[in-house]
């Protein structure tokens, strides 16, 4: 039997202020939940902390509305400004009808208001913007994480998107470091000993939607812990892979 | 802090064969396996175990391809009476392109070849189809788990799906029974005290994705038992809701 995989919630962070050393707030909230840093685990933060600790946000106050924002807001009942920040955050308007934005984000990820949210600082409204560069989020919080605990951990930053089809939103990886967000079974035989075609599982956004179980979204759990995934010894001597591989290129998208 | 989430896999089962009880070979491989069920675990079973036993499929031999599964054939290099048992499953298709076949199943489900698969059953190829109705499926599971070991636990019935603007499989949830599959968190005030307005967590999905991590896809391995969600508790009073409820209906949908 393959051994089990668990999922650890970790919470007691403090509230994430800019700068903050998130690596450093996850591995001591970690050690004193009990459940300290080993080799091979997974660290999935959810991405509104890492916005936060990169300072990843707009002051609502400071932002000028454009026609089209202005427009929008009037028609739905929004918050121009906050539409403005959407529209400054995406790369292509996917659908924009029934007072619902979705985007293509300069990452690539097709979400409701790119990804955009709003926050209150204490200072007034906030729009938290997705990190600049995922990717690179995670490879600093592996690198934080290494430097505190001397771990080599995987890490994925993650949000909650909405999908066609399927009502409700999943978790998916929008950042990854240190482990292949996709499992690449193409070519080898399956139980019958058929070779099987198309069976590229996305293992990373399926990590991502284990750790929402534990985190919530009313409880202050911005992260958790996976023990006992072995994708990293399944990928063998291949690279791990980025959060970017998780995008499928226009050109091999049906949908867009 | 939440309790952790345990997620085993449940191997050591025999093939399965049309008519086998599914639910008692489950529970004694679970008890084999030193996992034995316990009341609120949830139960996760890939589509294709569940459609073996219920004997949802069709032998290719037997299967004479229309023109248009026969044009569809030529043209990409396919077997034309798999493609006649896909469109004979599809109540629309969604997308028929660059050989590759985006249907709409006759239960909502928006996936490739609807959901068809080919297994080699000894005598033959055969095509297993999607259960015909896996809530149904699920709800037996579960009574049936409740008549070996008098548990009550929920049951999810799963299979893997592309997604569009994603790169590979995440595993979803067809068949739901015992838990509520959506977590609705709508009017429940964030950490931040703000009422979130469009939070609802496809956490049925998320399950079947996080019991895909220990299944995968070339070992025996088509089951998995999930230890400490929570989500039956969080529901509260409500129904718990079935695996439909996870289909978007086409008009709150602007991908059709």
């Amino acid at each position: 039997m393959s051994a089990p995989l668990t999922v650890y919630p970790i919470a007691g962070l403090p509230e994430v202020l800019p700068g903050d050393d998130l690596a450093g707030l996850f591995c001591r909230a970690a050690e004193q939940a009990g459940t300290a840093l080993a080799d091979g685990d997974v660290a999935v933060f959810a991405q509104k902390v890492v916005s936060k600790a990169e300072g990843s946000r707009v002051a609502l106050s400071e932002v000028r509305p454009s026609e089209r924002a202005l427009d929008w807001a009037r028609q739905w009942n929004k918050d121009a400004r906050l539409v403005e920040v959407v529209l400054r955050e995406s790369r292509r308007i996917v659908r924009m009808e029934r007072g619902i934005l979705i985007a293509e984000t300069r990452h690539g990820f097709v979400c409701a208001n790119a990804g955009v949210d709003v926050s209150n600082s204490g200072t007034g409204d906030v729009a938290i913007l997705l990190p600049e560069d995922p990717d690179r989020s995670a490879r600093r919080l592996r690198a934080g994480i290494a430097a505190a605990t001397g771990r080599q951990v995987g890490v994925i930053v993650a949000d909650s998107f909405g999908r066609p089809w399927r009502n409700g939103l999943t978790q998916a990886a929008l950042g990854v470091a240190g482990l292949a967000p996709l499992l690449d079974l193409r070519g080898r035989a399956d139980a019958d000993g058929r070779p099987m075609h198309v069976t590229v599982i996305a293992v990373a956004d399926e990590l991502a939607g284990a750790a929402d179980l534990v985190c919530g979204k009313t409880r202050r759990v911005p992260a958790a812990l996976i023990r006992g995934w072995s994708g990293l010894l399944e990928a063998g001597g291949a690279q791990p892979g980025a959060g970017r591989d998780l995008v499928r290129p226009a050109e091999e998208d049906l949908f867009r």
